[in-house]
């Protein structure tokens, strides 16, 4: 047993240090924790600058804590070693080792280089910790001990789940729930303004901007209980499986003691996966939690492609809301605004709806015992999860909460439209309105002009063509 | 009140015959039920071969019946008429009245053509039924009578749910279920047998055939499961929001009560979407259904794939596994047989991940009120649950279910394997396993030569690596 | 040498025929022409309703003629047999035999069966003509004559590249053409009217409708540059490589001299691809034709929704533009008329984007010496092509040609417009044009109004405010 | 006229800075160059962590230098101010000022908002040059000197080619040519190793190892010359159109004059686009310039692909090519090594293949005188060829170029294999040589004891079935 020290992270050296692997010895910066193989991937992958994300690192901070407390209680590691190892997860899950991570997306489909990474640095931080020789794998092993009754096949997915479950619950769910609650204010803020409805762009029947805006809250609240429904389905570990699902050098038990330790650290009810082939030689349910956010994207492109054409002008466009003035608009044209939270809203539906292809793809090529296309998923989950929180705290700050109606142009839309006459319809019958409401456009006529004029008595008309009763039925 | 005559389906006339709608007269064949409004689509939009698919029609016969049913019930058509209209419906929802609806996928975004041409039909076939004059829109008028209380934005979305959810549930749940039970029947039946396993598509530890059958198995019913979810989705249906939502010239509960007669008729728990707004101005929960189809197709690829890997040869492949021969495989090498079913499989589940970037974006781009992109979805959604529900069907009954192991291949492969190595590696650490098995490659020996040339007892290596006893943890 | 009668096309039996290959005997309908392999074919792939296209067995017509005449001429086919096939291929290239071609798309990824299907039913004609047994195989053999010196292999990606090569230079692009001559005609009749810029939906600076519509003209001329550049590529055959691109059992040149003789009947310079490998282990060169149709689908989405934007209205959109009124646009609002061409074309758009991920992903996905995802690839590729094709010929005749401009509503917009003070800019600096802007919105002034308010004098505004002047530069 | 200092990047000044724009006074980092709507821009779309890339700055300050030249020859710029300007963009060109730029990709879709940044920092880099007043704007106004004849409109697209057409032609191209080379390399050396090739995963007749690496190598040279082609296009510049195109407050012939000083700048032929309405309201070029990258990313997929399989093993894969072991393959396997490098190229290609839809759906929803995504487009494009051009540099160095050849197993694979019988085929004829193919496989005896056991000479067969010989047709 070792005596553990209470040293803060950093390493003062410079130059490099000598580390080894299974394939020989390797250089790494002195003034780093990482070993070997982190080494070697990072030679050998430094492509373009997209970085495993570092939720990934902290997720991987609980799930070797948790299985180092399991192996600790099982009494397969020592006690102080067992507590030396959690101690340093601690570290990571927290986020204090992050520049220690510096691994790339583009590198081997397992993951295993990044938990690999995950090893090396426990172990070192762990040696410094008790004033061991950085690189000698002791008293703190990589493989042997951090990664013990483990494999990158297990642990890699097991801590994809923890980190999307994580962002998406802590972060995008609750960023979603603000707009749509921003969304359900204006819907009742605005409940009896009365507007004329479009369908095919063209001029319809009316209905008020409450009732527009409770179709935006109603969808988006729709998504967002597909979103929790399929997040849902990332409650299931791999973790157990080790190297190909059978949980070969693993204890019986490990998967499900592990999954509960990680619940209990968690606050969330992770579980083990009910079948470890499944859960390893697929990543469906990660593919299926994209969907949702795929399908969320879908629906907050609608709401923020009706906000800005409804912007649109001011004097040549629909210009039915007001949209706040967040900046200027154009380097050449003075005092232009655009809905530019809008625009840039679409921009990350797009990038959701995109991304949604490479999860695909990914999840299904995925071959015999290992889907070896998880590094493209989860990094393309946590973008899409993170970007579409981010994007709709900011839609809703600067746009929805902001935009205000032009009653004047509303009001005047509703005086001059001529579709209203669709409620004479189930009185003088679908062929004669047709006939009223032609006479109106080519003549440019109001609606009560033509109406009157083809017979139509003006009681019949005051009493039908009431646009506030048109909204809704009965 | 007209009488009504037992008239079979069909019209003598030849040539053309007068019919006309708000912007006037058109001719329409003589031989056929449909009206101007349909006869315009025809000329306007004959692209390509892509025709609405018939089950919108036979879901619009239900959708047409129910809202008869609710109008006659509460009078606003006399009972003769309302009957009729009922028996017709019953008829188009039968598929008898097929030929009559020949439209084209690309046409109006709303579904309107396609409405009208139910309106149409059914109104000259209740004409015919009490030898009125086809295209007088008298009895029975297509607007006026048919379409009463309705509009084809309602409409139209009612009638894809119900078509969806019909062919959903009727067709390609059933075909995945018996594909999932003859994988588990695979599972089960190869309990037993010894493989190693392939991560990386490199050598890892072994498991069984059923276990990774299992796998298979497990993995296709969870996605059984969320297309049952997704599904469940289309029980919403958008009937009686009329033109914009608001139910305009439709009574107050005239949605609900239609809902409640489908579902009577179609024995599904159909219900009037709680939101009319989000339920016309969106598509989502057709969305969301078919992004669960294309997670199907992932789950669905992969095994195909894995099959077709496995069953790789005869002599130069993995050739684990004996596929069916069912067709000559080549028109020039004799004697060749190929994974015909799986590559058929392959090419199915890219169409439907190919189709869901199709209502991906059809369901983004609607505006307002209307989301004008209803046909393109509801083709590529029928489209794909049919062929997703076709192929599941051959390729269980003409690749899974007659494949056999090829089990002198599999036990040589355990033999020759290296990777077992893996479960000397708790007792005898990482890198001295590493040795080993690096030892093994280089020179061409069976793992155990390799183990005992460096210094693994021969008892040892018996006690520990066991290939059956490794396929399981513990 | 057998004598050859002059025998319509027909068979007048009933019931079945036995027919063989080399798995055994297989009935097949005694009416019909095709052997036991696509009989086969036929019962294991009967999977929704894709059928392989009728231009595949046209181009395999040619193909199988070119392939006919070169044995012919070598003395590798006798004489009267040569002739025999060729005029059988000659009904094949012509569609007479269309209904012999059955095949499902979802068949064997190298097209095989569908190549077969063509040996068997010039096979069997050829016996006809002769007076001899169908299903002999005597004396023309569907794979030692009619697929002589050719495999599935080469032969189906020479039929893709002419069928697709075909439709697209005889019917999408005409048809392209003839819309962008439309567009330009437009261009030039408005050449001189001003109206309002938009970007970012919101109020530009002026520019005329003539000018705008040239940026339409300009763009799908662009396209279509790059779908002939991109169709060009076609002209590579893979013929003449047969099973695995050495060209085994094929004389040596044989490639060469078929698609020699394929330029001569199509009149288009065919050529034998350089590389066998890549033409046969890839199909590279449809990915590319196909993104080409991707991206022109990209030109013609930004047009057509352009164009309903502009004429959306009558009184609540921006009804810059008066499109015809093709059809009644809704069955309960009577009198309106929706941009229904436009909304057609959007989808057909959104098909073919759809489609190239089909197409992509089919395209990656060759292993080896074959890319065996070729059907989804044709079918998809045809599919784009054609529908392409249509719609721009009802998009140009129903919409682009019949669009009028509403001048009162483009002189209003111009009027009331106030992103005119751009012009102010130079002279009296961004920052006090700004203001400007400012003011006039804030207080629904005149852009006049608000300059002279600020500061501007009216000498200075009529002199640099002259909305046709500022329609260019210098 | 102010007197230039040599004064060096940086400001020392701490806290913040007053700026204004035409919105009014915001505070600004003191130690920083922008501006106020940099600053804006910072805080309302501060989503994700994706910066608009350094290469769009990089074009921008050739841009801007570009206009500053023109501006300055035409003496519309002061002589000292312009050459102060320029001074100031050969720094921004250079990447000196990088820090100054950190803005969002996700924000208003013109690109203004990084327009601005440019035009801010260097408006105020030229102030302390002059040992102005930060924030003056004064005597270098942001809009008025460095945004001289500009707009965002044409400058960003401009900035988009420039900076999509360096990355692509000095650092994608020269990879991807490289990796050619490699290929083509391999091709030479193993012209003469006679291997099994494989159709649908089936064993099939023989190749050289070299032949299937010359399709390999024109496959990529194929898909090179498509990327070179594409990249050509993005030549065209849309400078000098302004606001919408017209070239409002640009004089006439600016947009030429500033394509000619950026092309003597690049030493790239750049040109104005003929059409500025094309250039401004569509991305079509870069569009098209993205799916060469798509249609790239299938080739290198096929060819990664077919490279991990090749090499899959050691004892249970095809094992034809032995992979360089770069670094340890498994945290609990010993010894075990993975096609990482192909694994990686897969996902590279993958994401490529997504960010295609990004492109496509951003290029379609231009809308009028705009297309507002360029952010999404230019990063994407950007993403991918930074990628595609890293990928190919590392798969090349640390996994082609190291790749050699098992031998022995490629020549037992000769000797075993049975689909050489094609040979025989056109001798014995096609029903003949499958027969005896099946009873090869069926009773596990190789081609020559089945052939001789069905009847054909052993001279015939040594005549016929010579492996080398089988390589090439004739």
């Amino acid at each position: 047993m070792a005596t553990v020290h209470d040293i803060p992270i950093g390493l003062a050296a410079t130059g490099t240090r000598r580390e080894f692997d299974s394939l020989g010895d390797v250089d790494v910066p002195a003034d780093h924790y990482w070993g070997a193989q982190t080494q070697r991937s990072l030679e050998h992958f430094n492509i373009g600058d997209d970085r495993m994300p570092k939720e990934v690192y902290h997720a991987y901070g609980i799930v070797k804590k948790a299985a180092a407390v399991v192996n600790t209680d099982a009494g397969r590691l020592p006690e102080w070693k067992g507590r030396l190892i959690q101690r340093v997860c601690d570290e990571v899950a927290a986020g204090a080792l992050d520049e220690e991570f510096p691994l790339y997306v583009w590198q081997t489909g397992s993951g295993t280089q990044s938990n690999m990474n995950v090893n090396e640095v426990i172990s070192n931080r762990c040696i410094q910790l008790v004033d061991g020789t950085l690189g000698s794998q002791r008293p703190v092993h990589p493989n042997d001990h951090v990664n013990m009754g483990q494999s990158s096949n297990d642990t890699f997915p097991t801590a994809m789940h923890v980190a999307a479950f994580t962002m998406t619950t802590r972060k995008t769910l609750p960023a979603l729930k603000r707009l749509r609650d921003a969304l359900a204010q204006h819907a009742r803020t605005w409940d009896d303004v009365v507007k004329i409805g479009r369908t095919h762009l063209e001029d319809a029947t009316p209905l008020t901007v409450g009732q527009e805006w409770s179709g935006y809250h109603a969808a988006l609240d729709d998504a967002i209980a597909e979103v929790e429904h399929a997040t849902h389905g990332l409650l299931q570990l791999a973790i157990g499986g080790t190297a190909v699902g059978t949980g070969l050098n693993a204890p019986t038990g490990f998967g499900a003691q592990v999954a509960r330790e990680i619940a209990a650290m968690t606050g969330a009810p992770f579980q083990v996966a009910p079948n470890p082939f499944a859960a390893q030689g697929t990543l469906d349910r990660m593919v299926r939690a994209h969907g949702a956010l795929k399908s969320l994207a879908v629906t907050l492109f609608k709401i923020a492609n009706d906000l800005r054409w409804l912007g649109s002008g001011p004097r040549t466009g629909l210009h039915e809301l007001l949209l706040p003035a967040n900046e200027p608009g154009s380097s050449i044209m003075p005092g232009k605004v655009n809905p530019t939270q809008a625009e840039a809203m679409l921009m990350v539906a797009i990038q959701v709806i995109a991304s949604d292809v490479a999860v695909t793809m990914g999840g299904a090529e995925g071959n015999f015992e290992l889907n070896a296309f998880r590094p493209i998923l989860i990094d393309n989950y946590l973008h899409s999860a993170r970007i579409l929180a981010d994007m709709s705290e900011h839609f809703r700050s600067y746009m929805v909460e902001g935009a205000a109606l032009n009653e004047p142009q509303l009001a005047s839309n509703v005086e001059r439209s001529v579709m209203m006459v669709t409620a004479l319809s189930p009185i003088i019958g679908y062929d004669k309105a047709a006939v009223i409401s032609h006479h109106a456009i080519a003549h440019d006529l109001t609606l009560k002009q033509a109406a009157l004029a083809n017979g139509v008595s003006e009681e019949l008309f005051e009493r039908v063509v009431d646009p506030r009763a048109l909204t809704h039925g009965g």
